[in-house]
Formats: C-alpha cells, structure tokens, sequence
C-alpha cells in the first residue's frame, strides 16, 4: 500500500476558451488536477471547499478515481468559478472572470487520519493559508508547495516565512526569478535554496521542467505534442503525477525523485490533449507506463 | 583518422556588448566558431574570405587549432565586420553596424581535398552560395545547413530548392515556424521533413535541442549556467561540435547522432563563458569529456 497524500487547494469551475474551442463550466482547480493526477498512484485526501450547486456527477468522478473525498467540504455558497482565454500562442492567457466563491475564507480543521499523511503538498493559495493548514500535519516525510506571482508580490512575508519548511518548492522560471530577484534561472534557484528549501523545481511549460538540488540538477524536456489543445491545470496535473509517483515508490533520493518527475511530465503531457481533466480521467496506467517509456526514448542518449 | 569536414561561412571581427563588458574586434564568424569546435574532433577545412587586414595572430591561432587555412582566401578589402549590443535578457541583441567586407561578391572554386570531404556544412549564407558551393563536393556522406530569418524571407525559392540535399537542417524555433508556416514547433519539423530534410535539429538557447526524425524525437536540455557572459556564436560552436563528433564517430544512425548533438551542446556551453571565441579556445579534449559526463548527470533517470 503506497504512503497516502494530502493535498490542500481549489476546486473549481472553468470556463476556457482556447483558439481550438471552448468548455463552459468544465471540472476544475487546482487541488482537483493535482489529485487526479496522484491518485493514479497513490491514496489521495482531497481538501478543498465547493459550493452547494456542486453536483453528485463531479463528486462521483472524482470518486471513481479512489480519492478520499471526506474533505471536500460543502460550504454555504457557489464554487469556486474561473474563465479564461488563451491566445493563439496557448503560453499566454486572460482571465475574464474570476469568482473565489465559498474559497474566500476557507480555513479548514484536518481530520487525523489527513494529518497523518506523510506526503502533503500546499497547491497555490494564500501562504498563511498554506502555513496554518501545514502545522495541522502531525510528521509529515515530504511537503511540497506551488505558489504565484500574485502571493510573491502580495505575501511575500509570508512566503518566506515558509520557504524553509519546504521538501520541494514548484514554480516556474519567471516566479524564480521575482521570488530571488536574480535574472538567470541557475542563480535564482541557488538562492531558493540557500533559503532553506530542500529543492526547487522550476516548470518551463513547453520546455520541460529543471530539478535544482544541492549539489545537483535534473532537466527534463516536456514531451513534443502537435496539439497543446488546453493548457489548464497542465503545472497541477504535473505536481500530482510527481507527488503520487514518490509516495508510491517511498524513494525520495535523488534517482528517485527524478524518475517522479519524468511521472509528472507524462500526466501533464496528456492532460494539455484535451478540455480540463477529460483526457486525464480517461487514462488507465499502462497508458501512462506508454508514455514513460516514450520519455526514455526521448530523452536517452 | 576521422573523415574530414569542410564548412563555408564567415570569418569576421565582431565587436560585442554584453551586460557584462565590451570586446573590440574580437574573432568572429559563423565558420570560424564552427571550425575551432569541429577542431576538437576531426580535420576542418575553412572555406571562408577574408580581407588584408586580417593579422597573423588571428590565423596563427587557427592554425594552431589543426584547421587547414588553404582555403581562408585573402581577397582584396576588409574583413567581415559585426558590432552588436546584448540586452540584460542575452537572449536579445540589437545589431549596431555590419559590414560585409570582403564577404560581398564571394564564391569559391574548391580545391579537390576539399571537393573530396565527406562531412560538409554551409553557414548561415545567401542560400544561392550555398548551393553553388554544395554542388561542387564530389559526393559527401552527410550534408548539413544552418539558414536564418532574413533568408526565409529574402531568398525563400533558393533555400527551399536545397532542402531535399540536406541530412540535417540546424534552425531555431522562430526559423522553423516560419520556414513552415506552422505555429507549433513539432508540427513545422514535420512539415519540413515532408519537404525531403532527412533530420530537422531545432535551437532552443538556454533550452537545448530537438531532433525531429522521421519517427523519432530526441531532446537534450542546455547546461544550466549560472552566467552566460557572451552568447555570440554559440549556435555555430553547437552545430561544429556535432558535425565532429559524428565525422569522429563516423556513426550516423539515430543513436549515434544523439551523442554527437550532446557534444555540440558541450562546445556551446563553455563558448558562451567567455567573449568570443576565448573559452573554446583554451579547452582540452578532457575538459570536453568531463562536461559530456556532467551532460549525462544532468538528463538521466
């Protein structure tokens, strides 16, 4: 039985139009795409709150995935909502409209059996949020956290108060940079790091990911796809395929944990093929060893 | 004896800005970074003009390289000149004065050693010179091709008419999108394949590389630098390096082709240290072997 994770962010509805389309109120956020992606591997505890219009078929999805749904709290309100556009170029996008709903004040009590968790990863909220829900952790083995530019600029106190608790903080190149105040990626990370965290791993979307350790650093290319048909929740997605392939194999070495990472890469490969977590809920796991394979053949020389 | 190569393209004095200091007529040319990195590998002929003013010094450290010169034509006039301004993101630069020299009006008859060469390359030229040139090997084994921007757009028909000649085209990601018209990278190297390219290797900068070959793909990140203190010429050393590893190797299958583009993105990675070509040029064999074995750190799983 793998090591089971908890993992505390939104869970939402998107609407998303992208040059190739659009979906109204399609399943997601950001604590959403991160346990799907994990509990392909591993045991996941969902906590998020939605809103009394959350319907019985999105909760069944979610749970026909195994994903403990005991703290997915129903709060008096409306879930989460977020509209977006992409561009033609799908790196950038607008948001049209943004609703936190019965996310605004959401400070949730874990249960015990979720604060036992040995893998808990902070998805992309308010710090002190983020901090108040990690000291509910009895001991946990890995903590992992995903923040953005708007809490660098507008918590960073907070953040940083942070920084030094953290396994694995997961950002990308430009979060690096503002986090750090140091232009070059490399130097960025080895200020992250001096800071106390113990590895930062910088997202580089269709460049792939880089691993900075102590000592040490992994690249990893994205997988080339013909079609990035809907970006959403692609970095989430990537985070719980990494966390779920480490709980899952209890190795947290270095060899261990890049071979999550390549994990990661393979579920953010296919969740960007599709509208939200559509493609992803239709996986089965030899679709995702398939794709492992694919990256070794990628990427060896 | 490893087969020999011979590459055509320019030899020029560049005056370069970096955000971190100046150089005056620094060594230059797409050929000459090309040559010293192919250097450490195998025999290079450089097919190249330059003008009276080129000094001994210049030629003598060249030579000293191993590079047979017999074909460094001196003709009449200036040597190729280039004076460029690096902005704080490196990945940008403005060029402030170009004077093609002796360069204008080029177009060598090659002596029979280098007709004979097996391994060819031809710089980023007026695509009508490099087919007039290309025509004139006797019968190489693999012929690659480095183009850019201003030609696709100027000299379209000419370029396009030598791409089904070509075991390998060397473009960035910007140059193959608008080689092909497709927005999405892997799409246009398909496109181009379909064209007649035998292999399609796209730049990425601080990002590495993509081989696109029919049914297969091979990315290599870039090493991770902390400081990338003049990027001049670093595409050039890449494709030097690969073509020497492969003239080396004489491998040409997919695997051996893997391992030669980890060497040219060796060669890049220590150009860039330092203001032209100076970093390359005090390298020895074994310098390059330790930062092929970092390369291997860098990418396994």
């Amino acid at each position: 039985m793998s090591a089971s994770i908890a993992v505390i962010g939104s869970v939402a509805f998107d609407t998303i139009e992208t040059p190739a389309g659009r979906a109204d109120d399609e399943l997601g956020g950001s604590a959403m795409y991160f346990a799907v992606a994990a509990s392909f591997f591993a045991p996941v505890h969902l906590v998020a709150p939605v809103g009394e219009d959350f319907p019985p078929a999105s909760r069944a999805a979610l749970a026909a995935r195994g994903i403990d749904l005991a703290s997915l709290e129903t709060r008096p309100g409306t879930t989460f909502r977020w509209h977006g556009r992409y561009h033609e170029d799908v790196n950038k996008r607008d948001t049209l409209h943004l609703d936190l709903g019965v996310f605004a004040g959401f400070l949730p009590a874990l249960r015990d059996t979720v604060r036992a968790a040995p893998y808990v990863f902070l998805g992309n909220i308010d710090p002190a949020l983020q901090r108040a829900v990690l000291e509910q952790f009895t001991g946990p083995l890995l903590v992992g956290l995903d923040t953005m530019n708007h809490w660098i600029d507008a918590a960073r106190p907070a953040l940083e108060a942070i920084l030094p608790r953290l396994d694995l903080l997961v950002i990308n190149d430009e979060e690096a940079r503002q986090l750090s105040g140091a232009g070059n990626v490399p130097t960025a990370a080895r200020r992250i790091l001096e800071r106390g965290v113990r590895r930062v791993l910088v997202k580089r979307g269709e460049y792939g990911a880089v691993l900075f350790s102590p000592g040490s650093v992994f690249a990893v290319p994205a997988f080339p796809l013909e079609s990035v048909f809907d970006p959403t929740g692609a970095g989430d997605t990537f985070a719980g395929g990494l966390m779920g392939a480490l709980a899952a194999s209890g190795d947290r070495s270095d060899a261990g944990l890049r071979r999550a990472i390549v994990y990661g890469s393979v579920l953010a490969s296919f969740v960007v093929e599709d509208f939200g977590p559509r493609r992803m809920l239709g996986l089965g796991r030899d679709d995702i060893e398939a794709r492992y394979r694919q990256f070794v053949a990628l990427t060896q020389f």
